[in-house]
C-alpha cells in the first residue's frame, strides 16, 4: 500500500493510491457555490465521482461516455465514496463551497472502491486546507479521518484486502468504512453465494476495524510529509 | 403490512405490498434465455428493476424516461433487490431462464426498498412455480425465503420500519436482508449524521432479525392462501 | 368501469380508473409557475405524461428509462391527453400555475388512452379545487368536463370499448374525446386495414357520443361522493 | 402546389413538394429485410421519418440530434405518415422488403404533415416500381393512392390548406388523409380553442374530401410525366 | 458549381450551393446574445452545424436524432466550418450577437464540407448585412472572404474537387480553406493509404489556392446579383 | 519528454508519455474480430479513443459519461489518432483482429493530441508483437513508425511543442504527424487569429519534421529497453 500525495499539479488536493496492482488516482476540486437544492443554506457539499479507465481490467470495458450512460455499479460506488467522506465533514464550517472527489481507477485488481475512499480522504484534507486558506474559514470543516477496507470469507477463512481473484470466489464480501477513532461510517456486507451468520459478521468486522487502523497510519504518514 | 398476491393478471407472479402509506407493486416475468454473458452456462438468472411513479412522493419527481437516464439511487436499489433474491436461488436448477422482478413504487412513505424485496419474494415464488410447471424442472430453484426491513436510530432510540419523517431525521439507517432461517444476505448500515459504534450496530441487527421473522410469517400466510 | 377517487395520498387529485382488465392510475400535481415559453402571460398550463409499467401487458416491455428515450406511442398519447384536458380549461382563470396529469397504466387490456383521459379529468377536478382554495382564485378554471372512448369496427360490427383482442383485429379504430355537453374535442380515426367511408364514420361517432355520455355520469358520481 | 418528381439522384423514389412557402423533400429508400418483429412473416413494411431543418421556420429550432432525443411532435407526425401510406400497401405482395419514407421539411409555412403525406406517396410509387422490377414481384403492392389536407375553422369560416398564420388562430384544426377513391384513412380533428359540434365536423370533412381530390389529380400528373 | 442565394425565405441569409451532384443548403440565423462563456465580453460569435439528410447518399444513413447522438464525422466537420468562418470575422465589430450557419447536405457526391464552407460564406454575408442594418453596427464585422476546396492525388495525378468515387480511391486527401486574398485558414491533409512527401504537399497546395480563387469569383458574382 | 513503457499490467501494450506537465496514458488492447462493416474482408482494424480525466486541466471539466455524450473535440482527436496509426499498418498482415488504443490524459498542459499519438505508437508496437506471437502472423503488420508534434507561431516566432499558455495565444497552430522516414501522415494547420501565408506554413513544416525526428529517437530508445 502506497499513497503518493499531490500526484497532480492542477488539483487542489490529489493522491495516487496503490494497493497491490490496484491504482486509483484521486483528485479533489474546490469550487464556490453548492448544488441548487442546497443554495441559501449556508452549508457546503462534498461529492464524488468514480470511474474506471477502459483498460484498467483484464479485458477492455466500453467507456461509459461511449455508451452514453453511467452504469449501476459506477453510480453505486460514487455514492458510497461521497457518503463516506461527508460523514467527517462539518458543512456549516465549510460555507457554501463544493469539493468534488474524482476517483479514477487506472488499474484494477480488487478493492478499488475502498482504495478510492482511503485515497480520496488524503486529497480531501489538502483541498480543505486550500479552502480554509483561500476563504479564511474560521473552523476546521474536517471532523475526523476516514479509511476503508474490503474483507471477505475465502474458502472458510476470513481475509483482509481481497484481490480480484479472491474477490471472485469469496462467499461473503464486506466493505467497511471506519473513522480514525474506530467508529463505523458504512458497513456493507453481501452474501455472494451463501447467507452468513452473526459469528461470521463479527469476525469480519473485527478484521476490518484492525485493517482500517493500519490504513489510518499510512494516511497520517502521507499527510505529514 | 399487507400483501395482496396476484394483483396483476398477466404477470407470472405478482404482489401489491402495503406498508404504512408505502405501496409497491411487484411483478415477476419469466422468460426463456439468459443475458449474453451467461449463455451456455446452463444456469438461470434473476434480476430486478426498481422505479417510482412520479407522484409517489410528496413533491412530483421528473420521470427517468424523460430525463433520459436512470439515477444513482434507482440503480443502487435495483441492484440490491436483485442480489437479495439471487441469494436464495439455485441457478442450476432453474436452467437457462430469466426471471425479472419489476418493483414499482406507487406511493412512498419510507422503506420502499425493503418493502420491494419482501414483496418481490412473493412474486418470485409464484413465478418459480410457473417455471417449474411449464418447463418441467426437476429440482426446486428456490433454496430459501427472503425478507427485509429498515431499522434506525431516531433520537437515540432504535426503531423498526422507519417512515419517511423518521428516516429523514435518523442518525443511522440500516437496511437488513435476512433469510427465513435468520441468516444475513445483506447488511447495509450508513451513518447519516454521526458515525456509530459496535454496540449500536448490534442492537440494530437484533431488531432487524426479529422484524424479518415477522415478515416471513406474513409472506407464508400470503403464499398459503 | 370503476373510478376510485383519491387513490393516492400525496397528489392534489388522483383516480384509479378500472375498465375491464385495464387499470390506469391518474395523479394530478399542482405547481406554481409555468413552462418558460409561457412565463409572464398570466395564464396557466395543463400537461400530461402517459406511461406503462413494464408488465402491464402480456409480455414484458423494456422500460423507457432503461432505453434512455421515450417512444413514439408514449409521446403521441401524452400529447393527446394534454390537449384533451386543456380544451376545458380557462388558463386566464388559472393564473400562472401548472397542473401535470400523470397517467400510469398498471395493467392494460385495450383502451388505455381513453381510460387515461376519463380518469385524468376526475383527478384534474380535485386539483383545480385545491388550486382555487390555496391560491384564492376568483373564477373557476374548468369550463366543462371531458370523457373519451375508443370505438371500432370488428368483423363488420361497430363496437364500443374494444379490449386488446378486439383492438388488434379491428378494421377501423377511433378514439373520440367528447365534452359533458356532447361536443367534440378530438376525433382520431384510423384505418388499420381498409379505408373507411363516411357512413362508417358517422356510425362510430354516434356510438362514441353515446358512450361518453355514460362515462360522464360515472365521473359525476365519483366526484359527488 | 407543385410536385417535382425525382429531385434526388440516389433515392429509389423522391419528390420535392411545394405548397405555398412550405417545401418538403420526400425520399423513398428500398431495403431488403424487415424489422425484427416482422421477420419470417413473408410480408413487407413501410415506415416514415419526418423532420424539420433547424431554419425551416421563422425562428431557428435546436436540432433533435443535438438535443439527443426526438420530440413528441416529430414522433406523432412520423407515425401519422407511416400509417397513412401503409393503408394502401399490400404487404404480402411486397415480400420481406422495407420502404422508408424520409420527409424533411426544408421550409415550413403550415400544413407540413399533410404535404409530407401527399409528396411521400409520389416517392413511394417510384420506390414500389423499382422494387417490383428489381425483385420481380408478381403482384402490385400498391392498392390505391393517398393524399392529405389540413382544414380548419378560422374566424368562423371553414378553410382549406391553412398556412402558418391561419393555423395559429384556427379554432379547430383537422388533418384528413383520403384515398384516391375518396375513402378515409385518417381523420384527426382537434379543438384548439373551443370544442366543435357535428355540423362543423361534417363541413370540414366535405371540404377535405374535395381538397384531396384535387391533390390526387396533381399526383397523377406528376407521376405521368 | 452554382450558388442560389436566398433559397430560403425565413433565414437572414441563405444559399443553396450545387457542385456536381452535391447540394448543400446553407442557412444563416442571427440571434441576440452569445454563448454563456462569452457573455460580457462585448464580442460576438459565429458557429456552424453540419448535417446530412438520411438519403443524401447512395445508401440510407440512420438519422443522428434517432441514434440519439452526433457522430464523430459530423462533429469534426461542424467545427471545421465554424473555425473557417470565424477567421474572417471581427467579433468586436459584431457586438454580442451570434450567427449560426446550418449546412444541411441534401445530396452528397464528394466535397460536402468544402462546399458547405463556400456556401456558408455567402449566407454569412447576407446575415451580417442584416445584423448591421438591424443593430446599427458602425464597423463591418467581415474582414475578408472564405472559400474551400478538396484536392487529392488519384492514381498519381493531383486532382481538384474530387467526387465520391475519386475520393474513395484517393491516396491523399486535402481540404484547404483559403481567404479571398489567397492566404490559408485551414490546411488539412490526410494520407488515406500512403504517407506523402513535401513535393506532393506543395503541388496540392498550389492547386487548392488556384481552385479557391475561382470559387471566390463565383461567390462575388452571386453576392452582386 | 519521457516514455514509460508497460506502465499497465493488463494491457497488451502500454505507455505513459510525459511531456512538460502533460501526461497521457496509452493502452493498447488486442481483440479478435473486426467491426461489422469490415467482417469477411480478411483485414484487421486499428482504432483509438481519446479522453481527459475531469481534473487533468486547471478547472474541472464535466465527465462526458455524466453529460451522456461525447464532445466534438474528443471525437475529432480520437479520429485523428486512429487515422495516424492506421497509416503505418498493413491490415492484410493483421488478419481479422482489432487493436484499440485508449489515450487518457491524466494531466494536460498543451499538446495532448500529439503526445497521445507518439505514446500510442509505442503501445501499438507491443500490441502488434503480442498479436503476431499469439496468432502466428507471418508478416509484420507494422510498415513504419509514427510521431507527432504541435508547432505554432507565438508573437511572430515559430515554436515547437507549445504548452497551454503558448497555445492559447498562438496565431497559428499546426499539428503534424510524420513517419519515422520523415513523410507526412497528417498536416492540420489552423489560423486561430489571422490567416497565414505559404512562407509561414513552410517554416512550421520544417520545424515539425525536425521535432518528429527527435521523438522517433525517443520512441526507439523506449522500445529497445
Amino acid at each position: 500500500m502506497r499513497i503518493t500525495r499531490n500526484w497532480l499539479r492542477h488539483a487542489e488536493g490529489s493522491a495516487l493510491i496503490e494497493f497491490g496492482d490496484t491504482r486509483v488516482l484521486c483528485a479533489a476540486t474546490v469550487e464556490d457555490g453548492v448544488p441548487r437544492w442546497r443554495r441559501g443554506s449556508g452549508e457546503g457539499w462534498v461529492t464524488a465521482e468514480y470511474a474506471m479507465l477502459p483498460r484498467a481490467t483484464d479485458t477492455r470495458g466500453t467507456r461509459e461516455s461511449v455508451k452514453g450512460k453511467i452504469g449501476g455499479r459506477t453510480h453505486e460506488i460514487s455514492r458510497l465514496i461521497g457518503r463516506s467522506l461527508r460523514a467527517v465533514v462539518d458543512f456549516k464550517a465549510m460555507g457554501e463551497h463544493t469539493i468534488t472527489l474524482d476517483c479514477d481507477v487506472l488499474q484494477a485488481d480488487g478493492g478499488t472502491r475502498t482504495a478510492a475512499i482511503t485515497g480520496a480522504y488524503v486529497a480531501l484534507v489538502d483541498a480543505v486546507k486550500y479552502l480554509r486558506r483561500q476563504r479564511n474559514l474560521k473552523n476546521n470543516p474536517l471532523t475526523g479521518s476516514v479509511a476503508a477496507v474490503s474483507v471477505g470469507i475465502v474458502q472458510g477463512q476470513p481475509r483482509l484486502d481481497l484481490n480480484y481473484l479472491e474477490d471472485s470466489v469469496a462467499q461473503t464480501d464486506m466493505n467497511v468504512v471506519v473513522t480514525g477513532t474506530g467508529q463505523f461510517i458504512e458497513v456493507q456486507g453481501t452474501a455472494e453465494k451463501v447467507p452468513f451468520d452473526r459469528a461470521h459478521l463479527d469476525t469480519l468486522l473485527d478484521l476490518a476495524v484492525a485493517g482500517c487502523a493500519q490504513l489510518t497510519e499510512i494516511q497520517k504518514k502521507a499527510l505529514s510529509e
